[in-house]
């Protein structure tokens, strides 16, 4: 069982970002993400894009953000529960709670801050009448580990971003790599496409185009995947089956947890912490709801600072916490770190 | 008369940011700070230290926050009324407002945004008899523009950072400069301190330690200071007097508004846009106050960016603005500069 004083489901920018303001309060968090990584849709869908409406950056990549974030809650210690999906609440009689995650990680904290931006990102899925039959068996739809396709046979399906750039990645793992798409043209960055002619040009990548895979083979795993090409259809032999047709955001089992969901989000009280309706679970960022509410990184900064106010009350009613600023007191980690602005001296000049 | 569609009092980070979010509506804005320069308490009173709890910031010098957020706003081209402290308000039939500085500027808008966060910096001033006859006619208490200087004899009093600061800063300007402080040790950054003895050392600096300025003398401008050292009473000629004893912000002017004000704040409805009990005045930052509310500046960066889509629909009451995010929409700014994400390629592998 993990145990820690703020369990943050959803590990994106906001839910980052609650580590440092909750590390401020001397209070411990653990993130649970679906996703195999920190930052979310910064990291996972588009880390080479940038924004501009990050206040004090006239413009950052979402994965160097990301990477700031990091950084910047690192002296706080955060735990990580990755690649698992918060499936089930449990509500103790003290008040606390018990998260598990569809993997059966349990976790106990005082409370829950849902930071689940627009849900968890599914896969969509190729209509192939056997497909789940192979998941995890030779099929996968988000890579979370380079490593496992180390001299392997794969074959990619898709015509975007994530198709174009993992076929160019694993030409230095797998054995073989085939992408194929059910049209000639790929819609990506340029230097993306580009990317791939030069290794089809030269062997690397085995283009297969227009076409698409429409059935699957094998005993206890997947050994070949059945081609459609024009008029053809053929057998090809593989260790892996890739398709990376896009994650498409679902609020998920979180829908079940007894919140009152409005328009696929959570809603909150805005006018004092962003709590939920159930007490001692709080929603912030793109997850939540309230009039005036604005999707934007920078609104669910700000209410994961007044939550974690919120938070501390919570855990701790009797006492009062006093803010000070960080130019004023500095940072203090729970690793032992300390940060503070250079002290002026008293010094007399003769 | 100076025209624009959000008028915002004070120059502060948040003031700053909200000039980026009213860009992205299409709103043009024009800030009036006391101030001589854009920034606030950032520049004035704390550029070289570092901030830690800017999100997506580890360390940031508060002057460099400043000097990015002036970088963001610059493709929307705000105006600036600065060194001059809004002084009356006058709402007009058409709901429009009309603010007045202290020097007779005169603004015109149909929204004011109050970030005019602690207050407007006034001057501690040394208890000199005749000190106010001698205002800007030889004494100044924030020195604007370091070239009024050029080739007099100053003297400055004081003994933090700002005395310091200036003192070296001036002695590559003025004809001669002499500080005077009551006590031997002074208190600021080591560096400084430390200039300050070698300035002295090499005979660039005059120190007059422990001792005070106990008068004012001159004809239609300062003429001579008088000082007090120990037991001896002695007169020495001046151009300029610069007491740097700091600055205390006063809510001031703003105060006799009619706006609802609580704990020397002005209340907000935080339950939608920020807006004051006068329809039209928004009070955004460290000058609001609500339930839950925390002075930090990344609260006032969410408040600026709620209030402008508020205001945006105070505008143009008829006209529903759909947000579109940065990263897929750019940021078109007034001066014909276009920032956008690398767009995708639709292209062919053969």
């Amino acid at each position: 069982m993990i145990k820690t004083d703020i369990l943050i489901i959803g590990a994106g920018p906001t839910g980052l970002f609650t580590v440092f303001e909750a590390g401020l309060l001397k209070l411990k968090c653990h993130l649970i993400d679906a996703l195999p990584q920190a930052g979310g849709q910064c990291s996972e869908i588009y880390p080479k894009k940038p924004i501009y409406d990050i206040p004090g950056f006239p413009e950052v990549l979402a994965g160097d953000l990301v990477e700031n974030l990091m950084k910047q809650i690192e002296p706080f210690q955060p735990g990580f529960t990755l690649g698992e999906r918060a499936d089930t609440i449990e509500k103790l009689e003290d008040g606390s709670f018990i998260v598990t995650t569809e993997k059966g990680t349990k976790h106990h904290a005082p409370i829950v801050a849902i930071a689940g931006g627009l849900g968890s990102f599914e896969p969509r899925k190729p209509p192939i009448p056997n497909l789940l039959d192979f998941e995890d068996k030779g099929v996968e739809y988000i890579i979370r580990d380079p490593e496992l396709y180390r001299n392997k046979n794969v074959i990619i399906s898709g015509g975007g971003d994530s198709a174009l750039d993992w076929s160019i990645f694993l030409t230095d793992v797998a054995k073989s790599v085939t992408l194929i798409h059910r049209r000639n043209e790929f819609r990506g960055a340029l230097d993306s496409v580009e990317k791939v002619q030069e290794l089809k040009n030269i062997g690397k990548i085995e283009l297969i185009t227009p076409a698409e895979v429409i059935g699957l083979v094998g005993n206890n795993g997947l050994e070949e995947v059945v081609i459609k090409q024009g008029a053809a259809i053929f057998n090809r032999e593989c260790d892996h089956f890739i398709p990376l047709f896009g994650l498409s955001p679902k609020l998920g089992p979180i829908a079940d947890w007894g919140l009152e969901i409005e328009k696929n989000a959570i809603k909150v009280d805005n006018t004092l912490d962003y709590q939920t309706n159930i007490p001692g679970i709080y929603a912030i960022g793109d997850v939540n709801t309230y009039p005036g509410k604005l999707k934007l990184i920078l609104c669910g900064f700000h209410e994961a600072t007044l939550m974690c106010q919120s938070a501390y009350q919570r855990i701790f009613p009797d006492k009062r916490y006093v803010m000070k600023y960080t130019t004023v007191g500095g940072v203090e980690g729970f690793d032992g770190s300390k940060k503070e602005a250079p002290k002026a001296v008293i010094k007399s000049i003769d």
